[in-house]
């Protein structure tokens, strides 16, 4: 097993992508590459930690998953490898694995990595992605035991939960986790947060503006009509049929998402 | 035999692409992604079709090809999976495919996959890359037959046709059907389409600008010079050296191109 | 061996790229492609000289790269293979190539390549990356020695030397070679070219404003501090944390780096 997927901030025009590879293969040359993305924005975190979240799922048992956004590169944050749900995770401990650990709390475990035998040779202080990352991922190709790399650790640098909060029995309070291209807001409610027949029972503001439709998708709504559905990474959504939601209600990420069940 | 691409209109930066490489790398792990691009213009089926056109015949026999750009997904749109030139294709059956359909005509083979068996287990009504269109290609990459997925169609959702209009005897009337990074006018023109010895004997208008220079390549112009070309797709092209031909000539796709042969 | 990366100006929206990848499988189907870049600015050499110069090393012996930033097309230009380093090297002779075979002086041997036989069977005038450069990487990932694709020769185009230019015993000037995504400036000055402790013995100028400060990494800087350090490329860098140093020192590519060492 040597799948390994790389999920980083540097962008497609730098040699920084080029380099992570060049580091992995050096390691573990049967590794077989797959690009997530490099367009999560410079230093942006969440935005890395929520593409991981929703990619993940989809890959086989086994797959190695390096991601790189790190703006404290060269400051004392750790380097972290995570197993959880049957596959491995690599990364600055800044919380851009810390939603995939919420999900799969009590099944993940992490380490520090700090064995100076799985870096590469010739370290810099400014790209650990090449240094330190794609070598462990090189590493965990090769069947080394991520107890190897350093101390098992009880906890990680966390982001502000996934879940949303329970404002009362009938009050959920969630936000705005993710503008995707097409303009949709993707929300942190999740369908284990609402009752079954979620269109009957309850309804939903975003940034206080009501979202009075619910579908299940784009083809059956109106033209124009704003609606929520069920998004493809098992959150809730709100788009516009061939339009930007985020345009149309103004709403970016960590916009407030209420949602009043039970309504009479 | 297990090489895939993917060509969809999904951007690098969103979390799709990498939900259905992982999506195929589960159904069939030794499976060898390629990349043809992800930055198709939002819906825009025509340049999707131009794209995988332009390349397909450059990859070896029993290559599977996935095409989405899909904007009736959880519509009545068929999913399809076509066999032609030795080659496999799965794409929503929106035009996506017809252009390859066309010139490959007779040799082409169609099915419409309904067989759920080869779905993703949790099916979405708004990712259909990931739950529908990469679990066939992976199937297909375990040598299942297309058969399997569905009953054979006689047709399918078709574009405008490739091929341009005869006029009369002397006049060829066609359109720009893509306009490349460099700003070059890729015309729906091909070499069968004229007599052997082009420069000789016809002429050119762009939007009705007359063209009256012909070269083999860019190394043969003039600076400034705007002059017809056969691109590297086996179509006429409009170009100018170091500079857009699109720009120069206010032209896009659609543009009408009109070529008459054997002028006195 | 057929690990293959590809670095152009294609970008990655067009059936460029695409096309070029399926070349290489056509006549190597095994063939591992890595992509390093396509968002080379069009016709920029210079850059992607250094983004093949700042990535080849961290890949194993035997990787194939081909570099394609090919304004040239169609001339008489020639089509290079470079062995260097252990590593094999495709591209135009145009000096993309230039700055490794500098580096690798006395290292590197360069083919032009003439033989057809190597060549994609359908010839265009404007594509060479997909009909001479794929394929000749796809004939090497095949094992086919370099000397079979033409004649041995004895130098290529150069691109101005990347060497600092040695001013008098205690000043060195160099320039900036390439600006990256975060904004910090790379120059042409490396680790050789300077006393050990290069903090404690030289000051710094670009485009005539001092840097007084040199850090090991960003985390280390204070906010807005303006400061040099060894950059991950080997190379003298100039950053500013969390902003860019390209805007705040007005400076780009080109722009002049003066060093005094020992300075009184």
């Amino acid at each position: 097993m040597s799948l390994v997927t790389f999920l980083t901030d540097f962008g497609a025009a730098d040699y920084f992508v080029g380099a992570m590879k060049g580091a992995l293969l050096s390691v573990c040359q049967r590794a077989t590459i797959v690009d997530l993305t490099h367009e999560i924005a410079p230093f942006d975190i969440e935005a890395g930690a929520f593409a991981l979240l929703a990619t993940y799922t989809t890959f086989p048992a086994g797959t190695i998953h390096v991601a790189v956004v790190d703006p404290g590169v060269g400051s004392s944050r750790r380097a972290l490898v995570m197993s959880a749900g049957g596959q491995f995770f690599v990364a600055p401990d800044n919380g851009l694995l810390s939603w995939i650990a919420e999900r799969e709390a009590g099944n993940a475990r992490f380490f520090h990595a700090t064995n100076a035998k799985y870096f590469r040779a010739t370290m810099s202080q400014t790209f650990h992605g090449r240094d330190v990352f794609a070598p462990l991922a090189g590493a965990l190709a090769n069947d080394v035991a991520p107890q190897e790399f350093g101390e098992e650790i009880n906890e990680i640098v966390r982001l502000p939960a996934l879940s949303p909060e329970r404002i009362d029995a009938n009050v959920l309070r969630g936000r705005v986790i993710h503008v995707d291209r097409f303009g949709n807001l993707v929300t942190n409610v999740r369908r284990e947060d609402l009752p079954t027949d979620f269109a009957a029972c309850a309804s939903l503001q975003v940034s206080e503006i009501p979202i009075n439709s619910f579908h299940q998708c784009f083809a059956e709504a109106a033209p124009e009509e704003i609606f929520a559905y069920w998004g493809s990474a098992g959150f809730l959504e709100i788009g516009v049929a061939n339009d930007s939601a985020a345009r149309r209600l103004a709403a970016g990420r960590g916009a407030i998402i209420q949602v009043n069940l039970a309504e009479s």
